[in-house]
């Protein structure tokens, strides 16, 4: 019998909407096929509830009750990734902060002081995943990280089983050699030689980021490390007004000072331009200040815009500084042989941010930064802590990675992105990144041919970024304008709140410089068809629609003082 | 019938040592027990290897093939996690890099165009495990962080099937209301009042160091967030001899500079010496210096020492001076009823490091940065970003904590936390913890009462590290001296080596200050018992004994000029 094999009546009841059942309150049978059957057929749940932590493993025969335990677990998450992928599931089950705070039919946050048994643990399991988001869902369109892919959650549990930390070779062997091959491979693809290129998995973009700004700081003033930034001139940072704000966050950070950064003018389709660029270098110089880092950006958070990097590493060359591509989102992009050419010149860089948590799907985090200085990395961060990273040990610690990040013990990022490489091969990779921009394509198709939609910017897209405004049935003669404008500022929020109100789908939105809220639309999940892009839009227009004509939403009046929509009520 | 259940005189087949096995190129049928049985009766394994990545979710009908792989999996899972507390397993099977990254016996790490089938992914995957080390073995002592909490294991694989982001509430809900009453909960511990206590959890205890000294320099100086450090005076920081490294790094990273770390000294145990913090202070200030943070070390990493808070906090009120105290190995001992009195005066910090993941046994990473003044973690970090951040959403966005943090994105690492507190109690915890310094104390008073053992300091342990020279024979007649000094410097780190290779038990060493290598055990494993500590004696007693007469050793000759060993021999 195979115990992950649910009933199919079992496994298709669709998850019950809105209200809360008093089925949490205890595992249903449904989630433990592998219990004894009575004679008609019927599950009996094993019983935890007499069974606590302190039966399970490091206890004298407590093996048995350990798998005992983590079968049932593995019931519930293994139910929980099917429904993610199925579309009569809901994405989520909105509830207020206030109302997870107060206990859910005892969902209870509260940290006890006596043992709870491994029953309830289990409910809790269910409960927390319950309340929570499928971010694996086909539906769910929400973030640049999006999917779950099967191979990376079977990489993390693996990593999670391992529990160690990239650290030293002597504990993190295996580890430290998957992410030297996995750096050097990222590497080839970016385009540098043999002998370029040194690297580290961090924390999320915004920290290799931050690398970049202090690995370039170091690399033009050393002193910095010891005699810190009072020993330096003025420094200034250039980066795109569409740029991510992590490098204006680095600059605090380092205390270079947000102000110090250079906030670099984009064309309409939000790419940097480059007289700009140059212009701005000048300026810097000539006000006695010392430009020396440029971040361009390849695949722009919103508008998945990118820089064109060639015309940026010329500027960057003549005027000799560092050139940093964040590639966090659009690094995906170098495996897809149609579309890597949307990066051309990411190879002059001198560090690059690459998410594949993000456009390669791997689960969260996994983000690396390359350096094409070798040793660049360790002369700025190394501490020589002898009591941490002994010289005198019987192996080649120059794989003992610890020195030279800025964490010391990282988490292993690695291992779901190496398993997964192995599982679609780079091949496995392209098409997916194709695939996603695909489903970009038919959604910029569509939003073309309606009239309810209006699109940001007509151009193609170049990544899998699209956005658009809902035009409410009301708005659509109104004459563009500042009222206009207030009004269409209102309509995105509030369809997403009822968007998460019920739960079947999931986008998020945003207003930019001078564009008013509007819808951001992106794939990175290789599971969302075309037909789950048809969905969103009926979706948004189905409920952009409904709201006119409900008591959240009232005729624009003449004088146009009155809002477009009521404000919240208390169930809103 | 279980599907985790392994034959018993399959499971207790120990692991061969040393030697690399043919049978790691295909999986073992006992990983299989859920497989069909021929007449024999021994088990069949399933065949994965005509399937593919693309035959899994989200695949159509890819439920019952996805289900599969997990289950093959997971008893690959589990049968580690079993070995990893059996006495009889061995903790590691050492390998030097060159030798993993030539591939061992079809263990290829290099990353493929084409993608492989699933039983390569899971011979892969026992692979990995093969040849990691088991941080949970009972007699895995090299780290802070050591032990397999079950517990935090199944709230890993369900962090990892969640797949989410502490960005904002609307993706993250339950997680991000789990962070705050966790936090809410250690304040609490540490003596905050209720208008008192932020905080944030963060990737390791450098990365809480790091946000410490962000925080005081912003609370002194706020304009440095957008000025930068050249509008500053001169900072000075001040920490102990005996403190990690990361208020340096913090230092460098932060533009600080770490020659503007003043380094304190210690008293032979380890600890702050008060005065001497006093008088660098002044001194400091006579240079024309602002001194503004001190850390004090609740817990350091060898020694384990307890800096005296209360004396610390009463020279950082008279000079108002921010006080971080690092309690990222100590903070666990605020569990314990009975040992929480080493940490007095904690409640006077204005930030604290607590690492959940050493002493608590709380799966990597999870490490906490506590800050008593509300509000200063978000004014410092945020950047207001609206394009992530939209204050118009119809839910309370003061849960959107990626704006108050450095990483904007951030791992989940609460939820094992929680699970843990949740089957543990806070009484369990304390329990742990108690366990932990009971073995602490059972190696001291062994080592008190062995000839061959020889303690780096007379008084007992405060904390679980204990610090101790093996003495070869040739060496206890030796008087002290320089020459002693270099010959017993060699040998923790060639006793080292020969564990490693026999993988029995693992135990770090490194010099500290006029200190030549000296073991340092640690103990955070709540699966270490006592017979384990006695275990470790002879086994470095042994192996010292045994290189006395083996080919790697050679009696000291009248000289002194001979080393003590020959040098490594290739396969060494």
């Amino acid at each position: 019998m195979d115990y992950l094999q649910l009933p199919e009546s079992i496994t298709e009841k669709s998850t019950p909407g809105g209200q809360i059942l008093a089925e949490s309150k205890q595992r249903s049978s449904s989630d433990n096929i592998n219990s004894p059957q009575t004679s008609d057929n019927t599950c009996i749940p094993k019983d935890f509830s007499c069974i606590y932590n302190k039966d399970l493993l490091p206890a004298l025969s407590g093996e048995d009750t350990t798998k005992d335990f983590f079968q049932e677990l593995v019931n519930i998450l293994l139910s929980y990734v099917c429904k993610s992928f199925r579309r009569s599931s809901k994405v989520l089950d909105f509830h207020h902060p206030h109302q997870l705070r107060e206990g859910l039919e005892g969902f209870s946050l509260e940290l006890p002081d006596q043992p709870e048994n491994l029953e309830q643990l289990l409910v809790d399991c269910r409960d927390t995943l319950k309340y929570g988001v499928k971010t694996g869902h086909p539906r769910f369109f929400n973030q640049l990280s999006s999917g779950l892919d099967v191979i990376g959650l079977a990489g993390e549990w693996l990593t999670s089983t391992a529990n160690t930390n990239m650290f030293t070779y002597e504990v993190s062997p295996v580890f430290i050699l998957m992410e030297e091959v996995l750096l050097r491979k990222m590497q080839e693809i970016v385009g540098w030689s043999e002998e370029e290129g040194d690297g580290v998995f961090c924390p999320g973009g915004t920290m290799s980021n931050l690398y970049s700004v202090l690995l370039a700081r170091y690399h033009f003033f050393p002193e910095v490390k010891t005699k810190g930034m009072t020993a330096l001139p003025r420094l200034i940072l250039f980066t795109s007004a569409h740029s991510h704000y992590s490098v204006k966050k680095s600059a605090a950070v380092l205390g270079i000072g947000s102000e110090n950064v250079v906030v670099v003018k984009c064309n309409d389709r939000g790419k940097m331009i480059p007289a700009e660029l140059e212009s701005s270098i000048i300026t810097a110089k000539d006000q006695g200040c010392v430009p020396f880092y440029v971040n361009a950006t390849a695949g722009t958070t919103v508008y998945g815009a990118f820089d064109p990097l060639n015309a940026i590493a010329d500027i960057c060359e003549s005027h000799g500084l560092w050139l940093h591509v964040d590639a966090a989102w659009g690094g995906g992009l170098l495996m897809s042989k149609r579309h890597r050419v949307k990066l051309q010149g990411i190879e002059r860089a001198w560090s690059v941010t690459w998410n594949p948590h993000k456009m390669m799907g791997a689960p969260l985090q996994c983000s690396a930064i390359l350096v094409k200085k070798r040793g660049l990395l360790k002369d700025c961060n190394q501490m020589c802590a002898e009591y941490l990273f002994q010289t005198d040990k019987h192996y080649d610690t120059s794989y003992d990675t610890g020195d030279k990040t800025i964490q010391c013990g990282r988490h292993v990022d690695v291992f779901k992105l190496w398993l997964m490489w192995k599982a679609k091969g780079s091949e496995g990779f392209g098409s997916q990144v194709n695939k996603c921009l695909e489903n970009a394509e038919h959604l910029f198709d569509k939003l073309k041919q309606r009239p309810d939609f209006e699109l940001v910017f007509k151009s193609k897209p170049e990544h899998s970024n699209v956005c658009f405004w809902y035009i409410p049935p009301s708005l659509r003669n109104m004459p563009p304008g500042p009222e206009r404008n207030r009004r269409l500022h209102e309509v995105a929020p509030k369809i997403k709140a009822k968007m998460m109100e019920q739960g079947m789908a999931m986008i998020g939105y945003q207003p930019l410089g001078d564009k008013v809220n509007f819808f951001r639309c992106v794939f990175s999940n290789p599971a969302t068809q075309t037909e789950d892009v048809d969905y969103l839009l009926e979706e948004i227009a189905s409920l952009g629609h409904d709201m006119q004509n409900a008591s959240g939403l009232r005729p624009i009046c003449e004088s146009g003082l009155r809002p477009l929509y009521e404000s919240d009520c208390g169930s809103d």
